[in-house]
C-alpha cells in the first residue's frame, strides 16, 4: 500500500488471524507446500443489479508488493504463533501466479475475477487483503457505472470522501474515475492515482462573509470568473442574481446543493439566460443517486456532484466476492454442504459476442476444457503476476476506463436499465 | 494516521479540493483569520434507528497530529494553488480548540458531537478528514451496539475485514470493539489498537486435506484441543462426529457457517452432548445481522461471528454527520435556504436523567445560555484539544467501551428495540 505521502508500509497485517493459524498448522503437518489454486468470484450480483464492474486489481498488485512481515508485524504476532511460523512469515515473498479480469471489465455470477496459484501457505495468506480491495473497489465502480449511464453525456464529479472511511475515500475516487466520473474532490486520489481534482467553495464560504455578494466577489477575485458559485446558502433566486452581479455574465457555473433540483435547475437556467449568462453552467449536488440523476435527464443541467450514494455503493456497499480453494495438487476441491455450493477446479472464461458486438453469454469453463471460440469471442482473464513478479505493461487506470466504456456498449440494452433484473449476460458452466 | 506498520504519514490530502481553494480565497480577501466555530453533528439518525454511538474521536486526534503538508503534498498542489496559499499550507499547524462527545457516548439528532474553534483557514481544512473518520466509525459502532444488545451475554467476534476497504476494516474492528464486541479477526486492529484477535481455520483448511478427519487432527495437533473446528464443509452431522473423533470430548468449539443456523445449533448441541462433549461450544457465523442474532436467542449458541452486516453498518454505512460553520467572530451564522436549515451559534449539550438513571432528554443549548442542571444531569462535551495540543488523559478505547455499556443501560427500554422507531431520547433546543 502506498501511504498518503507515498511511503510504502506493510500490508501484511490487513489479514484475518485464521489465515496465519492455518499456515502454522500447515507448516506443522506438511501440507503448507501443496500446490493450490484459489479463485476469487461473486456467487451473485447485488440484488437486482445486472452487471458488476471489476475494480481494484491495480491496487491489488501494489498491495501484493508490500505484503511483507517486518519487525513491527512480527513483534505483534509473538505469542500467538510458533517460532517456525514466525520465521516463515519473516521470509514471506509471494512466488506464485495471478491471473484475472483486468479493471473495467464486467463480471457476472461465477466469473473467475482473480485466480491465484502457488503453495497453500503463500496463497491462503492473501485472502483477506485481496477480497477487501476487490470487494470495496468493485462495489463502488459498479454503482458509479450506473450513475455514468444515467447521466448520459453530462460529467459527474465524485465528492463523497466525507461520507466514508478516509482511505476508502481515496479508493472510491479512483473506482469512480475508472467507471467514467470526470473528476473527484479528493486530493489524495489526485496525488496517488492521477485522478483529476475539482472543487471551489462550500456554504461556509458564504457564511464567513458579511454578505453573499462580497463572498462571491472575493471568490471570483481569487479563483477567476470561470469559478463555480454556490448559490443556495440563503435564497437561490437572489443568490443567482448576486452571482452574476459579482462575476458578470461570463461566470463559469452556479451550484445548487439542496431543494427540488429539477425545478430549481429550470428556474436557474431561465434566470441566468435572462441575465445574459447564457454560457454559465448549472451544477447540481445534494443526495443524488443514479435514479435522481436519471430523473433529471430532461432538465437543463450541465454536471452533477455525487457523494454519499457513490461511496456507499448506492445500496450495495460490498461486492460480496469470495476467495475459494478450488484445486489442490491438481485435484479439484469444493465445499459441498447446503446453500453455499462451489465449483471445484481451476477455471477460465470466454465471453461470447454476436457479430454486432453484443455480448450473449459468459462461458466459465475448466481450464482443461477449451470451448469452441467464435470470431468475436473474447478470453477474459489476463496474466497479471508470474512467479511473484507483475507482468510487464499491465493495463492502467486510463485503459480500464476505456475498457469499461467499450464493455458497456456491448451489454444487451436491458442490461443498462436501472431497474432490478437478471444479470445482463448469463453465465454458463460447461461440465469438465 | 498511523500506517499499517506504525509509520506516521501525512493525512493532509485526505481532504476535498474546495477546502484549499477556500483557504486561497480567504488569504486573498483577509477573511482567513476570522475566528470561527464549526460544529459536527447529525441532522438525523439513519431511518428508524433510535440512537447513534460516537466513535472515531480517538482516531481524529491521531489524524490531526499528522495533518501536515510536507514536500510530497505540496508538490502535488503546485499549479492548483497560488504561492501564498502553498506557503501557508507548508506552515500549517492546528492551533485551535476541539471539544466533543467522548467515544462510546450516545448521540441524537443535533447533538454537537464535535466543536472546532480557530481561524477560518485552520478549521475549514479539517472538514473532510474529521467527517470521514466520524461518519465511518460511528456508523459501524452504531450497528455493532445493536448486535451486542441482540446477543445478550454471548460474545461477538468481528470478522468482516474482507467485505470492506482494507483500512476501513481496521477502523471497523476498533469501532466494533468499542461497541462491545469481544474480539476481531483483523490482525492490524490488534497491533494498532490493541483489540483482542481471534481465528482458527476456514473451509480451505479442510479442502486442503485428503479428508476431514485428518484436517481436524492436524488442526488440533497444531492449535490444541481448545481450538474451534469448522464442521460444515461437507455434512455437518458427520463433521461434528469427526471433530470429536479427532479432538476428543474436550474440544473447545465447533463453528457452523451456513444453513439454517437455529436448527443446526440445536442439532449440534444434542449431538455434542450425546458424544460427551458437553463443554464444547457452538460458534455460529454466516450472514448474521442484529435481527438474525436476536432470532437465535433461544437456541444453544455460545458465540457469534459477524462480518458483512457489521462492516457495512447493517443498512446504514455512513452516519451522515455534517460539519457546519456556526459562528464567525462571535456572530452566529446559519444556512437558511430550503430543507437543510441549521442552528447558528456555538452550542453545548446536557443530558437530563431521572433519579432512576434513565435518560429523558438531551438539551442542546447555546453556550451563552446555561440550562438549569438537575442533580442527575450530565454535561456531554469534554475538552479534547487546547491551542492545538491534545488535552492530557483523554479517555481511551477501554473507557469508551465502558461508557457505552453504561449509556445503553440509561436508555429508555423502547430505545433498545431493534424495530424502527423515533430517537430514544428527544433533543430539545432552547432558544438563545
Amino acid at each position: 500500500m502506498s501511504g498518503p505521502s507515498g511511503s510504502s508500509a506493510s500490508t501484511a497485517l490487513l489479514t484475518d488471524m485464521y489465515e496465519l493459524t492455518m499456515v502454522a498448522a500447515a507448516l506443522a503437518d506438511g501440507t503448507a507446500e501443496r500446490q493450490c489454486v484459489f479463485e476469487l468470484f461473486a456467487r451473485r450480483l447485488p440484488d437486482g443489479r445486472r452487471y458488476g464492474v471489476v475494480a481494484g486489481t491495480g491496487r491489488v498488485l501494489d498491495a501484493l508488493r508490500d505484503f511483507r512481515f517486518g519487525e513491527a508485524e512480527l513483534a505483534s504476532l509473538q505469542g500467538s504463533l510458533d517460532e517456525r511460523t514466525l520465521k516463515w512469515l519473516a521470509d514471506y515473498r509471494f512466488t506464485g501466479d495471478v491471473d484475472g479480469y483486468p479493471e473495467g471489465e464486467l463480471y457476472f455470477p461465477g466469473s473467475p475475477v482473480l485466480t491465484v496459484t502457488g503453495t497453500f501457505a503463500e496463497t491462503v495468506v492473501l485472502e483477506t487483503l485481496l477480497l477487501s480491495i476487490l470487494n470495496h473497489d468493485s462495489a463502488i465502480a459498479s454503482a458509479a457505472a450506473r450513475m455514468v449511464t444515467a447521466a448520459g453525456n453530462r460529467p459527474l464529479i465524485e465528492m463523497g470522501s466525507r461520507r466514508t472511511h478516509e482511505e476508502a475515500a481515496v479508493a472510491s475516487a479512483r473506482a469512480a474515475y475508472l467507471a467514467g466520473f470526470a473528476a473527484t474532490s479528493n486530493l489524495e486520489a489526485g496525488r496517488r492515482h492521477g485522478v483529476p481534482t475539482a472543487g471551489t467553495a462550500a456554504h461556509a464560504w458564504v457564511l464567513l462573509h458579511d454578505d453573499e455578494v462580497s463572498a462571491f466577489r472575493a471568490q471570483v477575485e481569487a479563483l477567476g470568473t470561470n469559478t463555480t458559485l454556490l448559490v443556495d446558502t440563503y435564497d437561490i433566486r437572489q443568490g443567482i442574481e448576486r452571482a452574476i452581479e459579482a462575476a458578470g455574465p461570463e461566470l463559469g457555473a452556479v451550484r445548487v446543493d439542496s431543494g427540488d433540483l429539477g425545478v430549481l435547475a429550470r428556474q436557474a437556467r431561465e434566470q441566468l439566460d435572462a441575465l445574459g449568462a447564457t454560457n454559465t453552467k448549472i451544477v447540481l449536488s445534494g443526495d443524488l443517486d443514479e435514479y435522481a440523476i436519471a430523473s433529471l435527464r430532461a432538465e437543463p443541467v450541465d454536471s452533477y456532484g455525487v457523494g454519499t450514494s457513490l461511496v456507499t455503493g448506492s445500496g450495495a456497499p460490498t461486492a460480496g466476492m469470495v476467495y475459494k480453494l478450488v484445486e489442490v495438487d491438481g485435484r479439484p476441491v469444493a465445499k459441498r454442504s447446503s446453500s453455499k455450493e462451489s465449483r471445484g477446479g481451476r477455471k477460465s472464461a470466454l465471453r461470447r459476442y454476436k457479430p454486432t458486438g453484443t455480448a450473449v453469454e459468459e462461458v466459465v469453463h475448466p481450464v482443461t476444457v477449451t470451448p469452441e471460440r467464435g470470431p468475436h469471442d473474447r478470453v477474459l482473464p489476463i496474466p497479471m503476476v508470474r512467479e511473484g513478479e507483475p507482468v510487464a505493461d499491465l493495463p492502467g487506470l486510463e485503459e480500464g476506463r476505456e475498457r469499461l466504456r467499450a464493455a458497456l456498449v456491448s451489454v444487451p440494452w436491458e442490461g443498462l436499465k436501472l431497474s432490478r433484473g437478471e444479470p445482463a449476460v448469463p453465465t454458463v458452466f460447461p461440465a469438465s
